[in-house]
């Protein structure tokens, strides 16, 4: 049988479960890639630090020099994470021939069309599976496998922090700053979470993903995106009371040929497939043209998934698939894009929305006159006796008919400017389930 | 850009779909496989029958030997459906040089071993991502994505037309024979529904996708399989009573180095994914030790659907992509089997039981103790006033804690045989959601 060597840039989490299915599970990975696929070089800044893994000897390096000068060394993949110096990392490998496999959303959002260039002009390739959904195959999927389709949307839980905090808000009626301190606690959250909270993090792989199955360019830093860092648990009870549980969505979705995109909170309709996507799981619901409604389902983060994903992508590049496939697509090639971002005024949608309102006659005379006069009509409205809010104020809860973004942010503006109103009010996005398929 | 003939032969429903992609959407399907794929050839047995599709002059045919004389047809799609003359046509494809696509799984089911040695010996490649769970790519992210795991297990809603009268019944609280014909009136179900209703078509995916996960050589007719052609609407009723929700499961789990394989009717607790899953949808959750759980879920029949899964596959052969992963999992390949299935009389698992018993004293005592006698214990009952079942008999349910499939069916052979139960008792697995991950 023929042996394959491959070498990692970082031991980190993902790293540390890379090399441990690498270096334990050579059997299991040979069968199923018809041939054994040999660590051969793990870089790393400082080689006496203690691992959580015993690699054989003389494979821990802090020289990089050794894998780029070992020919036999077909394919890398970098993992330490971030911008630099693993833009100048990957570079320089592919400069070196080597094949690149990579699990950094923030690197493909930020210099794609560079890296896949360069790629492209050396004959090497880039595998990019544990960018988007830790192990939830979603790249291979829309790749490979929905290849006859004409996508028309993608509809995905993109990140797992935001949805673990939502969980726990729901489940055990969580202050926002007590979910994020929980998840860190367990590590869902980072440190500083604020990439994953601010919906930046999933507005990074919704581009991917828009690219991949729309070949749209769209930078993530245009595309529209609310975050949960705003959000308050009276939204959460509400939005119970009303059937509908709050999850952070992101959403590609052709109409009338171009590309409505955006990031945000959005009330998602109980017990159907993306509420029911809980704690740290990840959820992509895909609608193609001749296949219809598909839903994939796993967790988007964690040592293991991910570490599933990357090793799947460098079985992929050694057996040959990844280099067909990279050929194929023309990933971010010069090529123009193939559909315009819809203008985010124009994207429809249904909102729900809550005002704090003072308790006096007149008030929803005011706000209904507000939306009216931005042709936002009103689904249903929800209003509690006073006491709630505390104060003087009470909470006013509606839900819209289908209208657009602008009318609705619009209708809000002109309400937050009432005297009776306490300005910010809310404003999130309905699931539509219908558009969805499901 | 260069240009790949291919050809189908078979223009039933998914022929006609496959058919449509490939004329209407040339442009797309470039776009994705990097070179134009043209429908050369299309073989039917009459070629004066009316067709929903117009296809180009010349295309249509009654003489496979347009297709196997031709050279520059490199991969043919027989889609006939059965199993002759599908077997002998694609030995001779194969014989002539062409790669197989197909949609066939009682093709596979039946004649695997035989028909990929064959493409072996030859070199060609045999691509079947329709035959199993239609447009979800469940073949394709076993074999390709997961790669990097051990599959612990497979749970899967296999078959479309089962889900779909179980939906019926469940929903419009329809019997079973009701059931079945709004099925057939609206295509879900075939004139002669047995193979899909008695769990031989499940088990025959079921046994396509064990041997993909986990080398198992096990016939499709030696899968312990019950169908959901007895199920009688009262049990419906009943296991809505208990939180669960019937689902006909086709189960592959390894258990100390066994598989435990199985098809049945199961309850599923409500609002889990499997239990939501309704109506002709198909949905496949797999467990890996990698990645963890994983869920996939959509349409598992139907024109485009299969069609979709077709056309990947066509995609894929054309591009090099299938001869890769072909020759890399050997597949049916004269290996010796990686997994012995487990005995079924030793598969683990709890149990619903319905008793139709006489309403008099003492009954009770004689079931609880053979159930005791043949060590099942009763985690909970169910037992309603008189009048249900008519006559002077009443139903009792209850639901086991875990026990063997043959300590339970000891079990109910012992009550079956008290004067005071009208046999056969109903007994159904109930689907352990802690081992599915979820």
């Amino acid at each position: 049988m023929d042996t394959t060597k491959v070498a990692l840039v970082g031991m980190g989490t993902v790293g540390t479960g890379v090399a441990r299915l690498l270096c334990e599970e050579g059997d299991r990975l040979a069968h199923h890639a018809g041939r054994r696929i040999e660590l051969a070089k793990v870089v790393v800044s400082d080689t006496s630090k203690g691992r959580d893994i015993r690699l054989p000897k003389g494979v821990l390096t802090d020289d990089l020099d050794e894998v780029v000068a070992d020919p036999e060394i077909t394919t890398v993949a970098p993992l330490i994470g971030g911008l630099e110096p693993e833009r100048t990392i990957v570079l320089s490998l592919l400069g070196h021939g080597k094949n690149i496999v990579t699990a950094n959303k923030a690197l493909l959002a930020e210099y794609g069309p560079e890296l896949f260039d360069r790629a492209r002009e050396l004959g090497r390739s880039i595998a990019f599976e544990a960018a988007v959904a830790g192990g939830v195959p979603i790249i291979a999927n829309i790749s490979q496998c929905l290849s006859a389709n004409q996508i028309m949307s993608l509809q995905g839980i993109l990140n797992g922090t935001s949805n673990f905090i939502l969980s726990q808000m729901e489940s055990v009626g969580a202050a926002y700053a007590d979910a994020v301190a929980e998840a860190q606690r367990l590590g869902y959250a980072e440190a500083d979470p604020a990439m994953d909270v601010d919906g930046s993090d999933a507005a990074q792989k919704l581009g991917i993903l828009a690219h991949l199955a729309f070949g749209a360019r769209v930078h993530w830093r245009d595309i529209p995106r609310v975050g949960i860092d705003k959000l308050e648990l009276a939204d959460i009870q509400f939005a119970d009371e009303l059937g509908y549980r709050i999850r952070l969505l992101a959403v590609a979705r052709l109409v009338d040929n171009e590309l409505e995109l955006h990031v945000s909170p959005t009330l998602v309709r109980a017990n159907t497939p993306l509420a029911d996507v809980s704690g740290a799981f990840n959820a992509v619901s895909v609608e193609g043209d001749a296949v219809g409604p598909l839903l994939f389902h796993g967790l988007g983060a964690g040592q293991m998934p991910t570490a599933s994903a990357v090793v799947a992508d460098l079985i992929d590049t050694v057996v040959g698939r990844t280099a067909i496939t990279f050929r194929t697509l023309e990933l971010w090639s010069r090529r123009e894009a193939m559909v315009d971002a819809r203008d985010f005024d124009q994207v429809p949608g249904r909102f729900y929305m809550r005002f704090a309102v003072q308790d006096h006659p007149g008030v929803m005379s005011e706000i209904t006159g507000a939306l009216g006069r931005n042709g936002v009509s009103i689904a249903s409205i929800i209003q509690h006796e006073s006491g709630r809010l505390g104060r003087d104020e009470v909470p006013l809860v509606l839900m819209t008919h289908q209208t657009t973004e602008g009318a609705a942010a619009r209708a809000v503006r002109e309400i937050d400017r009432l005297a009776s109103v306490s300005a910010p009010s809310v404003r999130m996005r309905v699931h539509d389930a219908a558009v969805a398929g499901k």
